[in-house]
């Protein structure tokens, strides 16, 4: 509010009493002597590139409610510019017309700014800015998991040579606490696996096709008309974004050198109703996970797929767009972390707790806690052993399901259950499933196997010749069984 | 391993190298100049006070996880001494033996020493242990709850005044990383409610009388012959360590100068098997929370109780000796945070989480943050406004259920749902509320109503009437209603 009423002065104008000795040579780190003599702290001057959703929150935030910050956190934030694409567009955060510019250089090389907050997106131009930051010796927020996970390496080595932070809580799971608590709460721990919900549109796709029966194109055209879902929804159901976001817990967790190219990935889109009624059957619920787990040959193995959970487990109490990251460690044993994962909000409150830690470590000269990351063997999938669901629609007549059994015993497959299923009349809601070809047909079975821990490999041998056989019709689906 | 082959030499013997321009002096910050010339980091020498349960597992971590710490972390920390009762009884820590010292106050006045981990317990002598070593520049990490309960102000302005950190992961929900997201994560986020089951041992056995139908007797005796409760239950059950917590949480959320004997406090030992039974139909979980939230009126409530929460509620799906913390923030929205609130192993996993912290913070000359705590006016319970479970016992004649509803409505107590019930046969295992008065009896119905939200002070004084209505047999149960 006070803000509106009087827009702050100009870059630089009234900085010279509290900041008389601040390094402004680039290379010298912002902020390197910001205590000012009489052991008051100086206000922390920030510089947001970008101002959509998470910006303007963020902006907003600053604006409105940097004396309560203050109070509680001992550290004076001030907005200082905002670089946007369109300085006439309207925003809706009162105060921030007269900080906006489109000169987004001019917030990373500007000596008067401290600390940076980069939650305009992208890989271009968007890296140049935060590499230009950090050699500035200007600490980084960010939120941009794509850059991160395809340029993070790069990034925490700048990072680290001009010793500076470089943040990144907003980047995965929004506004849950997630990366602190795995760089700093368990920095003692040999964590095991972490199994994250990292993207909220493909857990409400999930959620409503269990819950009402829509089918796979109902639920995301419904997300799609909630804002859930991006008009082109790629990124999400096929399970890029959650991609990005194992190769960053994979840096985080275990300082592994891993990129979202790293990562196998399988999306949500081949999932059917018949999956889903057989999990309900059998005490599961369907969560597409992003899982990064040390082998026991020092392998790490980092993938993205959809995934059976018991019904008891925690991440099958996940549900609607919430995230959650559940963490198995030496001795921590099980641990979650459920919240909001993405919304202009909770990802600001996450980029605001990074900017009081960027801002605190200024003012009283800490020195940022480098993340080394380490080459790592990555687990191919094919070494993955787990449980497995696994669907055929085979033909409906004596010795087929011998000839499957047969195929699974022989690559070393074992049945912990099975059972014949067609499709109760009263659970295919009008329209479900309709010319999908996934209802059993005339003379055809429904055949839903669980296997005890097999090999990936393994299991694809076993497709593999299924799909040869005579007997079966189609492979309806394949899903791995996780946290039993 | 390597640390019990050879056992580090005596004290301070081959600190003079590398720390050789430590201030020693009372007042003077332990590790104020602890990096060395060459830039490189010296050694953190840890002192311990108690070898528990906690206290042994934290030993285990540094005398055989050094290495990995320091390669994840960049601190390098050293076991130099543990304080414990008796030097002589046999410990299962592999080379901790030359390390014990019967002499409790030696470690937090040894100038070699650089951290405190206290994980002794209790008030006396720990308080002045503790108040020591920060007096004397130490910084101290503590699993103590009730220590910090009840004289945390003067500790963390002891801590502030020496410029060292106290940090406290471990006191509430043990591994679960709770604390370091309040502080910092959560930083500048305006907290509306803290909602946490806090006490494994009560959440265990209210997960076995819903799961069971055991008795509260039942199923406390298992959980005694588990080792989840102690044999005197009473801290447990009757919600004094879950409002110790509580009082924590309310100075962490909200900076709240509160200490447990603030925190209204009633326990589950009155809950019986027909609230259990409503509860499963009406479609709740029971749960002991410890509640923390800003009232309207900018005074705090801070309780801990018995609540019915909606089994579509996150919190209905932490289960048995499991913890969880509940966080309702303006922008962040619904956070939780789920884990091992006990165990050696958990517990140590956050004092290794916290020691890394504080040494970091030693070797980067790094200023701890304070905790400030301000007075804050306590809301009465009669000031709640929530919804309730009421259970009653009543006369089986006509005019009952109008007498009661008159009472329900003269004191503005709106009825949401009510339902009489009489316990079916199957749902009474052997044994179950026998002899406990639970059971109706002849020419006896029981009533079970939802209210909407209500004053507690309305809801008190129906029940003050309807213990005077010759009808009204018994007051079965009250529990609030939470997170609908």
């Amino acid at each position: 509010m006070g803000a509106s009423q009087s827009p702050r002065p100009p870059e630089g104008l009234d900085r010279a009493d509290e900041l008389n000795d601040l390094g402004t040579a680039p290379g010298t780190p912002a902020g390197a002597d910001t205590r000012t003599g009489d052991g008051t702290r100086p206000t922390i001057r920030v510089g947001v590139l970008g101002c959509g959703n998470v910006g303007a929150a963020v902006a907003r935030f600053l604006l409105t409610d940097d004396k309560r910050i203050a109070e509680r956190t001992g550290v004076q934030l001030e907005l200082a510019k905002v670089a946007v694409r369109s300085a006439t567009k309207e925003r809706d955060v009162p105060g921030v017309e007269a900080l906006l510019t489109t000169d987004a250089i001019s917030i990373v090389t500007d000596p008067s700014i401290d600390v940076v907050v980069e939650v305009m997106g992208g890989i271009s131009p968007t890296r140049d800015l935060v590499l230009q930051a950090l050699r500035n010796g200007k600490p980084v927020v960010t939120a941009n998991k794509e850059l991160l996970a395809n340029h993070g390496a790069e990034l925490w080595d700048t990072a680290g040579a001009a010793g500076v932070d470089l943040l990144f809580e907003a980047s995965v799971a929004g506004g849950i606490p997630l990366i602190r608590a795995l760089r700093e709460s368990l920095a003692g721990e040999r964590i095991h696996r972490v199994m994250g919900i990292v993207n909220g549109t493909t857990n409400y796709i999930l959620t409503r096709m269990a819950a009402s029966g829509a089918s796979y194109q109902e639920a995301l055209s419904e997300a799609q008309s909630l804002g859930f879902a991006e008009r082109d929804p790629t990124a999400d159901v096929e399970g890029f974004d959650a991609a990005a976001k194992a190769a960053i817990l994979a840096n985080v967790a275990f300082g592994a050198k891993v990129v979202a190219g790293d990562v196998y990935r399988e999306g949500i889109s081949a999932l059917n109703l018949q999956d889903f009624e057989a999990a309900r059957r059998l005490g599961f619920a369907i969560r597409l996970l992003a899982v990064v787990e040390a082998g026991p040959d020092g392998a790490l193995g980092v993938r993205v797929h959809p995934a059976m959970v018991p019904q008891e487990h925690p991440l099958a109490a996940v549900r609607d767009s919430f995230n959650a990251v559940f963490v198995e460690g030496e001795a921590v044993g099980q641990l979650m972390l459920f919240g909001r994962g993405a919304g202009g909000l909770p990802t600001a409150s996450a980029v605001i707790g990074d900017l009081v830690d960027a801002a605190h470590n200024l003012t009283v000269k800490g020195v940022a806690r480098k993340l080394e990351l380490h080459q790592v063997a990555i687990s191919p999938i094919d070494d993955l052993r787990c449980a497995y669901y696994l669907s055929l629609f085979v033909a409906d007549r004596p010795g087929v399901l011998s000839a499957i059994s047969g195929v699974l015993g022989h690559h070393n497959v074992s049945v912990r259950s099975m059972e014949q299923d067609a499709p109760e009349p009263e659970g295919v809601l009008p329209g479900a499933g309709a010319g999908t070809g996934d209802e059993p047909r005339a003379g055809q079975a429904h055949l839903v196997f669980v296997t005890h821990p097999a090999y990936e490999r393994d299991m694809q041998a076993c497709l593999h010749e299924m799909r040869r056989l005579e007997a079966v019709r189609r492979i309806g689906g394949l899903v791995r069984v996780v946290g039993t």
